[in-house]
């Protein structure tokens, strides 16, 4: 990979830094010719989100924390608080960081849908799984409307690699880290990649129960965070909004957009989208987890085989409805039902 | 307005040129400090295309050119073609010409749905027609959506000035020039700008019929002009997808869309999302041009100040019908039986 991407590294953790400095450890320091960041130290007993998730922990404040980050680092970055000129300069900086992109665009949108050395899954049990997924022609029209947005669609300072390995957390603190794929993107490819990977959690603890520990409880505690992120996002997302209504945003001009009406229904149309790209983002990145190139230790650390295929099987069952039919959802109430569902 | 945008009208021509030499007179030098673009002379007979509306002469191979021009220049620097790398690396450097994209922002997408010093109209005929427009909250969901479109979406370099004062014609040869709002953005602002002002050309000939020419006759062929149009770039367009279906465009890799039924469903969504978007950018455009700061010389130039406004008002209604319900129109046979609608 390019060295270059450690220069996008650090402009977007100075930049969300910045906007959400509760949750982004501080750069002290930064050398392009070396490729060299220096930033806060995440002391113990701080540990990679996905690792507390597979042993079982729960963090009361990592709903809360992440929407925060979102809600901040994608409301600020968006024309619903910038001008054009502003994002049109920044847009163009991180056109810079076009080999991550192009990572993305293989893994994520392409490589899963194909035939490529690089695929792997759970074999033999996924081996028809996998061969269905290149055979559902529904299935790649819509990957194809969701790899259009991602390539051409400049909503936002996305981090663009936002699932559960690139946050550091404790009971207490949530630190976002690795933004190196960090690009002007839509919004819903971050939203969704977080609350894809909980999904991905979610269907992988029937793998980690144990006699001590049927983690059924745990699996209740993912599921209220996956309904709490959205909705505590939407809730600050649109509080942010609310407030910077009559700033410098070029998307809905307070002249224009200047009753309640009219508010109500743009914000409604808004954060429906941004929904319906959430899940689509999010189960496209479910998919590309279990038969594509890099793996979650959520099921990877699963031993038992056959027990792992059929976690993950749940999954991506799960994944492909909501992919293709995900307009059709209005709330999380209704996602977490249909996860409920594909784990019965 | 910045000297800066000689540059990217310079860029534009060259690129232009190269993908649609017949349709666009050749660069011989530029100098930027001198903001300075030495270019072929488009010798007599040829004059603005929206002239000749005006005076009622027929241009047999228009629709041929223009389809032929937006089929080439928008296929050409899309992802359909284009690699990622290409096209990140020309996003980023037409950035730079962002205060042309601010400058249609406020006067397509904003002025006209709000109160400014700008906006004019043929008062007082149509003083209630304009106050309507800033009440009417489902237009305005609706032009946010386009406007959202316009600054986000890199989908293609497009012209993003292409009405009929951008082109100069003769019965054989048209020339498309004065690009110097080139961004990248959606193909259909490019396909709507053109199709939206021919309908206003359409509107504006009861005003231009005398005792020698009803405009009948004409009236005719600027509606087959309008519809082989759509058509002919149809047709053009997904003849090019065709022929480079196996290149190195990201957007559809040959080794997953790869089967008849697929490459239908995908070409025909993708069609029908352009036909909707240009729908949508066409009457948009229409709509400044009526109540906005810039009006257009077909109107204009009808001395009878009640029956400009009649011209205008049918030009407007049609513009916020298909504005609004875009989406239900499924061919250009449709538009032409509404505007046909309109106008009795």
């Amino acid at each position: 990979m390019t060295k270059e991407r450690s220069y996008f590294e650090y402009l977007a953790l100075k930049e969300k830094g910045r906007l959400s400095p509760e949750h982004v450890p501080e750069v002290y320091h930064f050398d392009r010719t070396m490729s060299l960041i220096g930033m806060r130290y995440l002391e113990p007993p701080h540990i990679i989100l996905r690792k507390g998730l597979i042993a079982g922990i729960e963090y009361p404040l990592l709903a809360e924390h992440m929407a925060d980050f979102m809600a901040k680092t994608l409301f600020f970055t968006s024309l619903l608080f910038r001008t054009t000129s502003e994002h049109k300069r920044d847009v163009a900086e991180y056109c810079g960081n076009v080999e991550m992109c192009r990572l993305t665009e293989q893994v994520v949108f392409s490589d899963p849908y194909k035939v490529s050395q690089y695929n792997h899954w759970t074999s033999p049990y996924l081996d028809r799984d996998a061969e269905a997924l290149r055979e559902d022609n529904l299935l790649k029209l819509e990957v194809a409307e969701l790899k259009s947005k991602f390539c051409e669609r400049a909503q936002a300072l996305i981090h663009a690699d936002l699932h559960t390995s690139s946050m550091m957390v404790t009971r207490e603190s949530t630190q976002v880290i690795d933004p190196e794929f960090a690009f002007y993107g839509p919004m819903g490819y971050d939203i969704g990649a977080f609350l894809g990977n909980l999904i991905l959690a979610y269907f992988s603890q029937d793998g980690h129960a144990d006699q001590a520990n049927d983690r059924k409880a745990y699996k209740e505690w993912v599921l209220k965070t996956i309904e709490d992120t959205w909705n505590l996002f939407h809730h600050k997302f649109t509080a942010l909004w609310d407030e910077h209504r009559n700033g410098a945003g070029e998307a809905y001009l307070p002249a224009i957009y200047n009753n309640p009406e009219v508010q109500l229904h743009v914000q409604k149309k808004y954060m429906t989208d941004l929904f319906h790209d959430s899940l689509g983002f999010g189960t496209a990145k479910m998919i590309r987890r279990i038969v594509g190139v890099a793996h979650v230790e959520d099921f990877e650390s699963i031993e038992d085989v056959a027990k792992r295929a059929d976690c993950e099987r749940r999954a991506l069952d799960f994944a492909k409805k909501i992919l293709k039919e995900r307009r059709k959802f209005e709330g999380i109430a209704e996602i977490v039902s249909a996860i409920r569902q594909y784990d019965s």
